[in-house]
This record gives structure tokens, sequence and C-alpha cells, in this order.
């Protein structure tokens, strides 16, 4: 069991964060999404979407465009492949865990 | 999906924290362990499972005895019953969140 087990600590941080994990998550069933779309879906406050969005951003997971929908700001935001390899690598790896372990 | 997708910043996080789900994992499936043991097991450092144990223990989550075995000194630990109710609840929570997303 311990090899099982201890796989779980090489779970990528930045993904297991549940608030990032969230923003991972809806990025990857959506072409593209902006910043209040997302605010609204993971009622994350302002600040702390844009601090995880940023993190996500310097991983290179995450995609993220300031541009203007009329005279109105608008971040626009993109899960890239590389974040997209790392969600699914994430969910692998909780999966083989639930797997080989019980309550 | 957002409902679901919320779910998961709700996680117990003392749990979610990898090498503390490493240990409450092992400590289910058993009567109780004693600190090599569970330092063999989760490969962690002495401080480290030394402070990841404090923590559990303060939320009660673990119970520390201290003791000897002949001269030497023996430090057994137990997953409580309100330790074994909040992994349940954390896998739970877990598994509808990944029934209820894709990668």
């Amino acid at each position: 069991m311990n090899a099982d087990l201890r796989k779980i600590n090489d779970l990528d941080r930045l993904i297991h964060e549940p608030a990032r994990l969230m923003i991972v998550t809806i990025l990857s069933a959506v072409e593209s999404a902006d910043f209040l779309y997302l605010q609204h879906e993971t009622g994350l406050t302002r600040g702390n979407l844009s601090a995880h969005l940023s993190k996500l951003e310097e991983a290179g997971y995450v995609k993220i465009e300031k541009t203007y929908k009329g005279k109105l700001p608008l971040t626009v935001c993109k899960l890239t492949a590389t974040g997209q390899k790392a969600l699914n690598g994430y969910r692998r790896q909780l999966q083989q865990f639930m797997a080989a372990t019980t309550g």
C-alpha cells in the first residue's frame, strides 16, 4: 500500500489547492471564460480569484488576455495545453489513490 | 455544475493536505501505529511527520500516546472516531467532485 500512498505526496499542489482546482475544472469545460464569469461560478472574491489566476498563469497553465468589450475592460482566461495535461494527470493520480485506499 | 464545483472549496483542508491525507489513510487501516512505522510508510522526515501529527491531534483527529517499550520511548498514534468521520466525509466529497466533473 505505501507506494500508492506516497504518490499522493507528488500531487501537483498548484492544482490540488481547492480554489485553483475549481478554476482549472471550469476552464477545462469551456473554450475561454472571462473574469466575471469565473467569479460568478467559483464564488471567489475578486482578489482571491485574481491571485489564483496569476499563479496559474505563472505556471503556464492558464493564458490571460486583457482586452476590451466596447469600452469595458475584459479579462479572458483560457486553459493551456500544459494546464489541461496537468489537470488530467492530477485527476488520474487522485483516482488511483482513491481506488488503492479505503476510508 | 457550479454547486458541485463550489463544494470542493469546503473540503476539510486539514485532511486535504497530501502528507496528512497519507497519515490518516494509514491510520484508518490499522488499530494503531507507532511513529517509526508511520515515518517508514509515509517517507516523511521526522520533523514533518511530527508537525503534521500535532495538527491532527489538535483537531481531535488523532490520539497520540507517549509510552515506553522496555526502555525505548514509543509514540503510539490512533485515528479517533472524529478523525475517521472526517476522512469518510472528505473521501465522499472528493468522489462527488470527481463524478460531477471531467478533466
